[in-house]
């Protein structure tokens, strides 16, 4: 499905999967959500017809999942269009018995185009082939989180200059349990990039992952337990939560868990254009001291989020 | 109220009941609903204005029991209107002993017009009697869903080629207990029509909407407990759920369920032009192969619920 | 921070609480929320842009405590000035352990402003200055709920021919726990009038608030116990619930409780311009039969509500 995403081949197209992408169809998304947030904040020389281009097209948000944070940045990114949403996460019918892809061909009789958030691996894919009209994957359990992978590939562009090619990007914490580092780390390695990762001793990228990155032979991949080995030479730190609930040793855990806290002191050494990200809602892991540091980029990060969705429903929908 | 609701009688008025209804009015609603459907469909000849008939305005949805279809619909067609919705559906001052009318008082200073949901029969039409602006039933309990019923009968004539005069409609199922049913019968006791009512033994259509059909003397109606008694001469088969718990004998239940139950080979005998229909969520009333015959109308007419919810807000706002 | 929303530093303010305002800043509030309301209800010579000025703009609601009526006033607000709300109420990260300021840090990434009601006193003020966007106070537990009182105010001046200088008004009821009556207080004692204050024994109106009433030395008070004995000079009378749970000894809330009952021979002596005020929902506090005398303006107060807030956005906004 990558080649259907490149060029005039969107429109109409579901997003399931980072694997529907080509470095080409990365970078014509990149370049609508670019123009996307120049509208939403009235950059000179920018379109505010962008932000009309939904008008009079509603968007169902179909969450079988709690995720207030997924589900406000796709509304918002509709309503920034100049569309409206549906909501439907308590589902009456569903209690009834209904069948998932009854229930969402339902809900496209009202939509121009929906997202799916379902916890069961495949869902979303499985229930595309019933639908005459978008869906986009907006989290199926252990399985995908296309636009989250999206977002994060488009804030590491944004905050170094535009580049992807030739970064170091370090993903720390626990990149076993943590989807979205596996997500990002199939993206990134579609460039020549260099991918440290950083776990505590059992919570490590599992292999899975590992082989997808070097099947495409492009990205070079190193991996330690101890951020200060790589944190110098790192264009970007990507920090995820250490969760106390994955230890079976609760001592183990509280020996790990400092050296995986992000504070001033932990970045001492790292470069001055260094671009901290993590995908919210932390916990402890980044210290609030940290928000001040320039480069700490995680509020602009989720900011993005909003613009990289405005991109995605404007492709699909054909209007951008 | 069949008189208010011709001509240009609609503006302000609440819609309570099918019996508000009259063929004229049916007819101008209609005529509406096309236009409504139209123009979110961008076809040729179509008035886009219509999409922002409703601008500026706010309509309040109300539901006092979940109904998620229900629900979405209206606020789909208020969306597609260029208006906009406010939800209520847990409502903190209930819980402080505030009585509906005064709820509805409330919601009604933010709004243009309501929709109300509510368990209690009788319970919209009592409160619309505090209303300065129009409400909108859409269901009282065991009592009226009007909008079902209009957006049935709205299926069956744009499915039929336009016409409801002369045409053969059979229901099927639990008749004793399904609202929806009762509510078209009496809407289409308007017109010449053929009736066949098919349901198991003791689950048959009530005696007072037999009745209420028989008063307006222009329906006729057959009974039977056998679809393939009728199924030939049907123009619109209307399939309804048979509910295991409405079985006091479970060994009666597994004897008809069978029977009605749609699938291809109960259609063997159907007219290649028959129209099968259902208000949804089907629990297996209809088997999903059934989804491919061209005359499987089920998802249209949850769609026509939308254009006919347009419609009659619009209506009633006197904006169309 | 009461010079700062007077003229043209109402761009970009939060606001937090009835001392933010001044007599000036009041004025113009209440001219703003003059023009919405003409706007909304297509008054001869109102001005139809003002439906327009937040196109495009985003609302968010983050209540961590449900509020339908304040929550829906906002959201109608937001959209009869053309814009759009994101709903937070159910948040799944703040289950995960986030913190009040990284929601709120994060919800404002999607939107123009938010609107924050908290169950901790003082939590909007303190999170506020996180925040690079306006935030207005929904409600902060036994704290402030500044648009409430700026409504309440508003209503005064709209049923008494605009003006709020020499008027007596009464506050009936728990006057102890009654936040409204608090802030409308501190509110009314910026004018040259006289405050009545009417309450069963024990739950009467806090030293607190009548000690920041008689600091700035404008208005004059009264305290009793018996409605009757300034109902006759009363130009307002703004009634609130009385508490069966407040009492310890029930005998003595029965006792008291008819007195605080305001139905038409309560109103006996009342003059003909006397206008009812209640914050709603009413539990028996104002009879029904109330409701058709021509100066009963709850319901009206109810509808000020939307313009106010609409008038507080588009300032905040710098649109207005």
């Amino acid at each position: 499905m990558a080649m259907e995403l490149a060029t005039e081949e969107w429109k109409g197209s579901h997003v399931l999967s980072v694997s529907d992408f080509s470095v080409e169809s990365v970078a014509e998304l990149f370049a609508a959500a670019d123009k996307c947030k120049a509208a939403v904040n009235g950059a000179e020389g920018s379109d505010p017809a962008v932000l009309q281009v939904c008008k009079n097209k509603v968007l169902g948000l179909v969450f079988y999942e709690p995720s207030t944070r997924t589900n406000c940045s796709f509304a918002a990114a509709m309503q920034r269009l100049g569309g409206t949403c549906l909501q439907v996460s308590e589902n009456s019918s569903v209690k009834k018995g209904e069948t998932l892809q009854d229930t969402m061909r339902c809900i496209e009789c009202y939509c121009d185009l929906t997202v799916l958030r379902h916890p069961e691996k495949g869902s979303v894919s499985r229930v595309s082939a019933y639908l005459r009209k978008p869906v986009l994957n907006a989290g199926d359990g252990d399985g995908e989180h296309p636009t989250q992978a999206l977002l994060d590939l488009f804030t590491i562009a944004n905050e170094q200059g535009g580049k992807i090619e030739g970064l170091t990007i370090t993903m720390l914490g626990d990149l076993k349990y943590g989807r979205t580092t596996h997500s990002l780390a199939k993206l990134l390695a579609m460039y020549r990039v260099k991918l440290n990762f950083v776990s505590p001793q059992g919570l490590g990228m599992p292999e899975s992952v590992k082989k997808s990155v070097a099947a495409l032979g492009r990205a070079e991949v190193f991996e330690c337990s101890d951020l200060q080995e790589v944190v110098a030479k790192s264009d970007v730190l990507y920090v995820t939560r250490v969760q106390k609930e994955r230890f079976q040793d609760l001592a183990e855990y509280e020996r790990v868990q400092g050296s995986f806290v992000v504070d001033s002191k932990a970045l001492d050494n790292a470069m001055s254009t260094c671009t901290v990200m993590h995908p919210l809602p932390r916990v402890g892991e980044i210290a609030e001291e940290v928000d001040d540091y320039p480069n700490a980029a995680y509020f602009r990060q989720m900011e993005n989020g909003m613009y990289v969705r405005m991109a995605i429903i404007a492709k699909v929908l054909g209007v951008l």
